[in-house]
C-alpha cells in the first residue's frame, strides 16, 4: 500500500490544471447567522463533470505513462467518479471502461456515455459487480482507477482544500462529507503538512454511519447495502482511506435522512446553487453541532452539483 | 416625466454600494458549443434579496429626503420588487408596504414579510393592482417606487451592465428579459452612453409578448393579465421605460412557454445554479436564433433566483 505524500499532491495539482475548474468560494450571511460560525463553501458542484472526483480522475488519466495510453482505464461506479473518468479520458483521447449496475438510472448512463466513457452492465449486486469487472479488466488490459482507495486518486482529491486555504485565510476547520472517504483522506493529506492548526471533520449519514463507527471502533467496519438520500456516501472505507481517517480526522457527525434534506434546500433557496444531498451533510451537521463550530471559521466541501431535477429529495419525500 | 442620465447612474452607484452584491459573470463551455456564441452569465441570481431589482430599490430608498423617511415607502409588485424594497426600507430602518395579487407565490410573500414588509393583497389583474395600491398610498402616505417606471429605480438597474462591462471586455450584445422594461431601460441607459457599440436585445415569453408587439407598433400596447411561467414578466410597458426601449434596444426577440421551461431547466443542470423562469427567457431566446448571436460575445442577466422550489415548472408542466 503506498500512502500518498504532499508531494505527490502539488504534482497532482501542476498536472490537472489545465483540465479543472478553480472552483469559488461562496459566502451566506443568512447561515452565517443561523450557525453562528463563519461559513466558507468551496462549490465543487461547479467544477467540470459537476464534481470534486474529475480531480483524482484527471489525476490518475494524466499520470498514466505512455506504454498504458492504449488500453485505458477501468472502473466500477454508477456515480461521479464514472462520469469524472470518462470525462478525464476523454480529454486524453484514451479508453474508459466503466462496470455499471443495470439497474442505474438512465439519466447517469447517458452522461457517462455523453462523455465517451464504455458502459459495461452488471446485476445490482457486490458479487455480479466484481465478477463483471474482473473480466472486463482481463478483456481490455485497463488500468483500474478505483473511485477512492487509490493513492492517485487522493492526491488529486487533495488539490480542493490546497485551493481553499488559498482563497480563505484563517480556517478553524474543514468539514466534508464522507462515503469512502477519497475527498477526507486528501483534506487530510494537504491540511496536515500545509495548515495542522485546521481541524478536520467529516460529516456522514445517520443511516449509513459506518465511517463514523469504525472511527469509534478504531477499525473498518462495512456496511453491506446502506440505505441514504446521500447516495454518493453509500461505500464504505478501504485501508488507505482509514489510514487518514484514522490519523488526522478530528470527529465524524452524523446527520438524520430530514436533516440532510432540510440543509439541501436551505442551500438551495438561501445561496441559489444547485449541489447533491451529499453536499448537504457538512451544514446539517453543523446546524445540530452549533456549540462546535460557534465563532469559529469553516470550509465547507461542496462535494457536486449532479442531482436529478424530476426526482428531488423534498418532492418524493413524503414516500420515505 | 424625468428622464435619469448617465450622472443619475453613478450617483447610484456610489449610493447602493455598501447594500448590494457585486455579482458574480459564469460561463459555460457546454451552452458555448450549443450556441455557437460566447455567452457570459451576469448572475443576479446571486443578488441580495435574490435579484437584480434591489438596485433600484436600494436606489430610490437610500436616496429618501429625510422629511420622507418616517411615512417610508410603497409600490406593487408581483414579487422581486416588493422583496427588494422590503430589504432596502428594511436596511434604512423604514416602513414598506406592498400590494400583492393574492395568488404570488406564497415563498414570495413569506420572503417579503420576512424582510419587514407590510402586505396588501389585491386580484391578479393590472387594473385591481391600481385599485387597491391607490388606496393603499392615500391611507399611508407613502412615497411610491414604482417597480420600473421611476428614473430611480431605472438609474439603479443601469449600475447592473455598469459593472458587467467591467467584468467582460469586448461584449457584441447584452440580452436581458423584458417585463414593464427596468431593467432593460438601465441597459440602455449605461450602455448608449460608456459602450454604444453594445447591441441590446430584450428577451420576453411568447405568451405575455406585449413589448414586442409594442415595438414593431412604435407604441405601447398594454395586455391586462397575461399568463406565463415567467411570472416576473406580466407586466406592461410604461412611458418612460418605452421612452429607452423604443430609442435604445435593437430587438426584441420570444419564446414558448415550453422553450421558457427547457432553458431554465438546462441552466440549473449544467451551470448548477438556482434561476427564475424569468431569468431563462434570453437562453432560450438565443436558442432559437442562433444565427443572430454566432460568432458574438453576449452578456445575459440572469434577473433573478427566487423561486419556489416546491413548485418547479417542469414538475406542473404537465397541468399547463
Amino acid at each position: 500500500m503506498y500512502i500518498p505524500t504532499l508531494d505527490d499532491m502539488t504534482a497532482a495539482r501542476k498536472r490537472i490544471a489545465p483540465y479543472i475548474h478553480r472552483t469559488p468560494v461562496l459566502t451566506s450571511s443568512y447561515l452565517n447567522d443561523l450557525t453562528g460560525a463563519e461559513l466558507f463553501f468551496k462549490c465543487e458542484n461547479f467544477q467540470k463533470a459537476g464534481a470534486f472526483k474529475v480531480r483524482g480522475a484527471c489525476n490518475a488519466v494524466f499520470g498514466l505513462p505512455e506504454n498504458k495510453l492504449e488500453r485505458g482505464v477501468a472502473t466500477h461506479s454508477s456515480g461521479n467518479h464514472a462520469l469524472s473518468l470518462s470525462y478525464a479520458a476523454g480529454r486524453r483521447g484514451i479508453p474508459c471502461h466503466v462496470v455499471m449496475p443495470r439497474t442505474a438510472p438512465q439519466a447517469k448512463k447517458d452522461a457517462v456515455r455523453g462523455y465517451g466513457g464504455i458502459i459495461t452492465e452488471c446485476e445490482p449486486s457486490t458479487s455480479s459487480r466484481e465478477e463483471v469487472f474482473a473480466k472486463v479488466e482481463a478483456e481490455t488490459g485497463a488500468d483500474f482507477v478505483h473511485p477512492y482507495n487509490d493513492s492517485r486518486v487522493i492526491a488529486g482529491q487533495g488539490t480542493c482544500s490546497a485551493e481553499l486555504i488559498e482563497q480563505v485565510e484563517g480556517l478553524d476547520a474543514v468539514i466534508a462529507p464522507i462515503g469512502g472517504g477519497g475527498m477526507i483522506s486528501g483534506t487530510c493529506l494537504t491540511l496536515s503538512s500545509l495548515a495542522p492548526e485546521v481541524k478536520i471533520y467529516a460529516a456522514e449519514p445517520e443511516q449509513a454511519d459506518d465511517a463514523a463507527r469504525s472511527f469509534r471502533a478504531g477499525h473498518i467496519i462495512a456496511d453491506d447495502a446502506p440505505e441514504t438520500v446521500a447516495d454518493g456516501l453509500k461505500v464504505p472505507l478501504k485501508e488507505l482511506t482509514w489510514h487518514f481517517v484514522s490519523n488526522h480526522v478530528t470527529d465524524i457527525l452524523t446527520a438524520s435522512e430530514q436533516e440532510i434534506i432540510d440543509a439541501m434546500k436551505m442551500i438551495w433557496k438561501r445561496m441559489k446553487i444547485v449541489m447533491e444531498p451529499s453536499s448537504a451533510v457538512p451544514l446539517a451537521t453543523i446546524l445540530k453541532n452549533k456549540q462546535v463550530f460557534a465563532g469559529k471559521r469553516v470550509g465547507l466541501i461542496i462535494t457536486g452539483g449532479n442531482v436529478d431535477l424530476d426526482a428531488l429529495p423534498w418532492m418524493t419525500g413524503e414516500k420515505r
